[in-house]
């Protein structure tokens, strides 16, 4: 347990991986170690590590700390090695496209390698690449949300997409502190986020934190806040987005997205060009996690819900893109239609990697 | 602790009130005894005992002890106790607005008594026939109310409007009962409910033990079963109703309607005639009760939130009378518009009395 508020959300330590523990926050600050590659995996499906940009940044480190392991003696019998470690992380959480893109940049980085050493030294550099790339990803979005942000604005948004999503600074969130640190005086409201409660629990610690003003509010409680004129604005991040736009993100966006439109709020998503999965032409086709009902039966020791109750929990949703308003990238904020623009910016992106 | 599942949630026993008490639920199957005004008030407030009928019964019976227990020599006497213990009652929770009417009818029973004894027995007798009118309302809603459901149909609600929340056979939950006992193939989608997780500690509770198929989802799913074609209709209950049957309902009730609208889901409120209070022309003069923060940023002994950051409780909100699809007393069913016809709909009932 380290008390320090500079601990960042995920660090390589020259032969391990250190992640904040976010499941203990906002009680305690708490860190754990990866070793290997199974640690990181561990760390993802129990939501030690969450937001799609940290897990896959994670990922990454995984398939380092996979490399790192190997006793593999040529490139080939390592490839096999790093190919199981893929498929380990891949099978930890179905929704986030990022976990795919880091895997597969390792799987590259390596089988272009002359030798073990050099296949494990490019396979962390694509890591370090990766967290690189995505953290001024973070800070470019930022700036270009930001700009959609009123001088005096209720926000509202859900989940958390803070640093502790992004292993940054963020990407809704990071629209928030940007627009924040410009003197625009806002207040967000912060959806608690059931089940996994990522809003009350880590959203409100990072704004709390940044002295940004915030409240914390029941997720149902949105709508009627919105009728009363307390909402200017919705801006929420994204765990993968298809080719038209179409968004999957925590279960409860999509009910957002429909009450903005009914009260005439602009719904912003706020994502980097790695959420875009150009091969999905919508969202019909993008996996839907289903999570424990003991997530939603349970907080904590406390049962909530009788354990003869059924309980289904879908951990994200999907929002079709003529609820959004505008997707904001590191490319700049785009609005509908979303078509071809988003599969040419994705392009434009990999070039400019 | 009684761990008979033939409590009844609220009983009165010769010189005393017995109420099941609604925070140990589901974990335990407890009883509180009220023996004096405030014990009543003070389950209203820490909502031992909820939900707007069974609010108003206890408050009767709260009227009843009043009574029992003062002093009094004579019938002036005992009103200045009543008119005290009625302000007292009415002070625990603002929105139901059985409340006021069962202390109400109490104080009324009371004034026409001719002597200290007589209107002790008048103020409980009056106590009883609230109760058993509510009964009869519930048993009568729920035949008009089973009528709109399919027969085959997944229908969602919202908080728990059961025997726990009404001392009889339930509103929106009665409906549900009498179409399952009808033969109909229902599956309740049941909301948790957040703050306070009626639906999955109560509503989920009371399904299980009546054998009826359902499943417990956080609040912010809805929506995309609804999208996904997995809810027929949703079934609510209500704390208040004003003239034009804009509705007062636990926080979350609104959103609920806005996106049955969007997705071409019928929207039916259930509750008794007393719950409509035709002094209020609109929704707009109905009170919403705000609660401590601390019972979002808590669960139990576990901190959810930062102390730090704020949080806004509000318990109920109002959906406008143009999202709701029908309204469902012990009367019949009646369909927008809703004015006038509300309205004479309490002056038959009052009369039916």
């Amino acid at each position: 347990m380290c008390q320090s508020v500079e601990m960042k959300a995920i660090e390589w330590l020259d032969d391990r991986l250190r992640l904040i523990d976010q499941t203990t926050l906002p009680s305690g600050l708490a860190s754990i170690e990866c070793r290997a590659p199974e640690d990181v995996a561990e760390a993802i499906v129990n939501m030690r590590v969450r937001g799609a940009p940290a897990i896959g940044i994670a990922a990454g480190y995984g398939m380092a700390l996979a490399a790192a392991r190997s006793g593999a003696k040529d490139v080939p019998d390592l490839m096999r090695d790093l190919n199981a470690a893929a498929q380990m992380l891949r099978r930890t959480r179905p929704t986030a496209v990022q976990l795919f893109w880091a895997t597969d940049e390792a799987l590259k980085a390596a089988r272009e390698a002359a030798d073990v050493i050099d296949a494990t030294r490019r396979v962390l550099d694509a890591a370090h690449r990766l967290r690189e790339r995505e953290r001024r990803a973070n800070l470019a979005l930022a700036r270009h949300g930001a700009e959609l942000i009123p001088i005096v604005a209720n926000i509202l948004t859900h989940c958390n997409t803070g640093e502790l999503a992004t292993a940054g600074y963020g990407t809704a969130l990071g629209i928030v502190r940007t627009a924040h640190a410009q003197g625009k005086r806002i207040h967000v409201w912060v959806d608690e986020t059931r089940p996994a409660l990522q809003g009350a629990r880590l959203a409100a610690w990072e704004l709390l934190k940044e002295g940004i003003p915030h409240t914390v509010i029941v997720d149902s409680a949105a709508a009627s806040l919105m009728r009363r004129g307390k909402v200017d604005v919705v801006v929420v991040g994204a765990d993968r987005i298809a080719a038209n736009g179409d968004t999957a993100n925590k279960v409860g966006t999509y009910g957002l997205a429909v009450i903005a439109r009914a009260h005439g709020v602009p719904f912003y998503v706020a994502a980097p060009t790695s959420t875009i999965d150009p091969r999905l032409p919508n969202g019909d086709a993008i996996p839907i996690e289903e999570r424990s009902p003991d997530e939603i039966r349970r907080i904590g020791n406390m049962r909530i819900a009788p354990d003869g109750s059924p309980a289904l929990n879908l951990a994200f949703d999907v929002t079709p893109h003529d609820l959004i308003s505008a997707i904001v990238t590191e490319l700049g904020v785009i609005r509908s239609p979303y078509d071809h623009r988003l599969t040419s910016m994705v392009r434009d992106a990999l070039q400019a990697v």
